[in-house]
């Protein structure tokens, strides 16, 4: 399978569908729980984290790059209010696209809907990757399926982002990276 | 958002895309890790799961009952060999639609790729309410979760499978049901 992030740039970056831009400072929200958003964002500086209350605790659950494309997905999909908060981890910079601007664009062109798909795809494959993850009990084994599969995550995001991610405390995250 | 399920079934189950349909006994696999299948599958009698070795002991992942459509989902994707089993966990019929007879379908009529699409949308839902019950740590609270969400896992799965799944005891998951 060919990298569909690149695909999608090549065909998204050069339209008029962008047609803003915001600039959050570190820890400043993008959109909160119990609004309805579906724009696409592409993050151009920065890092954006999805992050949910699970239990009476915030929960990391992904974490978008620059050059990734992030939603409030669960009201991307259905239109109603997201559960999920969107921030800034820090100092960050996104293109907006609105829903409609969007939806246009796949309708444009076969091209583009296949591309678009093959997005969901590989993100359908992240999702049963964070399954396993999470059913990984052993804190190393789970350290490191994530360190083969997202590097970035561990060059870009602070620790303690990743320990909550990963479901370890900092001390677990801190002996792992140096027996790594 | 009006039931994906409902509609796929009105566009899809009487067209000519299924082919033949295969009967399973309990317990006998579908489809087994290692081997790359894109078929479209639609349960008509029985329960099908998909289940994944993690860390040494077999884990069940997701259910598909009567009237749910399944697939290999990674292989689906990818056109690689799957890591998941999908097996019959009671005496089994799913009709058979090749990969190639689905796309075709797809391509049929635009109406076929938004249904299809809402699908997915279904899907990535899914699989982030998983993410949340994973990271769900009661075992109480979890049993809850899904309990609202998935009824027909409680009245159609054996217990020994619904604890693996909610990764409990069976005694754990006994007690629950009965504090009810």
């Amino acid at each position: 399978m060919s990298d569909p992030l690149q695909t999608l740039h090549a065909l998204l970056d050069g339209t008029p569908i962008w047609q803003r831009t915001i600039k959050l400072k570190r820890g400043e929200p993008l959109v909160l729980p119990g609004t309805t958003d579906r724009n696409l964002y592409r993050v151009d500086h920065g890092i954006l984290v999805s992050c949910r209350e699970v239990a009476g605790s915030q929960q990391y659950m992904r974490f978008g790059y620059a050059g990734d494309y992030v939603m409030s997905l669960d009201s991307y999909i259905t239109g109603q209010p997201t559960e999920y908060t969107l921030l800034a981890l820090r100092r960050t910079e996104v293109a907006v696209a609105s829903h409609t601007a969007h939806e246009a664009w796949l309708r444009e062109h076969v091209e583009h809907t296949v591309a678009w798909e093959a997005g969901k795809g590989w993100l359908i494959l992240g999702l049963m990757e964070r399954e396993v993850d999470l059913l990984t009990a052993s804190p190393e084994e789970r350290y490191r399926r994530v360190l083969a599969r997202s590097p970035r995550l561990f060059q870009e995001v602070p620790a303690k982002y990743i320990a909550n991610y990963l479901r370890m405390t900092p001390e677990t995250l801190s002996r792992l990276k140096k027996s790594g």
